[in-house]
């Protein structure tokens, strides 16, 4: 697999947590997709489980960018920013996470690397 | 462990890489820990076979820099830039690394995420 279709899907799934809905991001996993956030958490498979995770960005304003990938073989690291805005709270992190993909540049394994220490709130 | 403890360990680790042997690069390591680099390659088991690994920078000039790193539980993400001065050729890059640590924080496993495409090289 290209490091360019890798770099696409991963640019898609930061588009569907600011823009899409739970339906959408979940829909970037493959079906029997795991998600580990924070890495050592258990872990959540399959879209049901995926899709309950995003439920709560639903009505938060929401903006990500990436900061910087790399890829190495069908893997990916990559570091990224998320805003996220509720009503009467503004969380801000820049987590590192780590994708696996299959042939179809869906995502088979999620984790995300960071610490509680790391969220900065804003009210 | 601590979140301190495991990014001392990083920063200790990049000294070396920078300014030690491969027996001290090697000595950061657990007696078993594992060394992929880059994701997707045979990973390589134990000191001997780790030493081997960075035996190549001996004679190099050398220049490592933290740029952002991310903890959670006993594992870390992170991401640096690496310079490598040879005799002719001069290499840098910028992978995101991610290790998971022993209770001592000597690194079980190293898994460094780059493409070739990444390396710049100048003469």
């Amino acid at each position: 697999m290209s490091t360019e279709k890798i770099t696409g899907a991963v640019v898609r799934y930061l588009d569907a947590v600011a823009n899409g809905t739970a339906d959408d991001i979940a829909a970037c996993y493959a079906p029997d997709g795991t998600l580990e956030d924070p890495v050592g958490s258990e872990p959540r498979r399959g879209h049901a489980a995926i899709r309950e995770f995003y439920a709560g960005l639903a009505g938060a304003r929401r903006r990500t960018e990436l900061l910087a990938i790399r890829v190495a073989g069908d893997s990916a690291a990559f570091h990224f920013h998320v805003r996220t805005e509720l009503a009467d709270q503004t969380f801000e992190v820049e987590p590192i996470d780590v994708m696996t993909f299959d042939e179809e540049q869906r995502i088979t394994s999620m984790r995300a690397f960071w610490s509680p220490g790391d969220m900065r709130v804003a009210r």
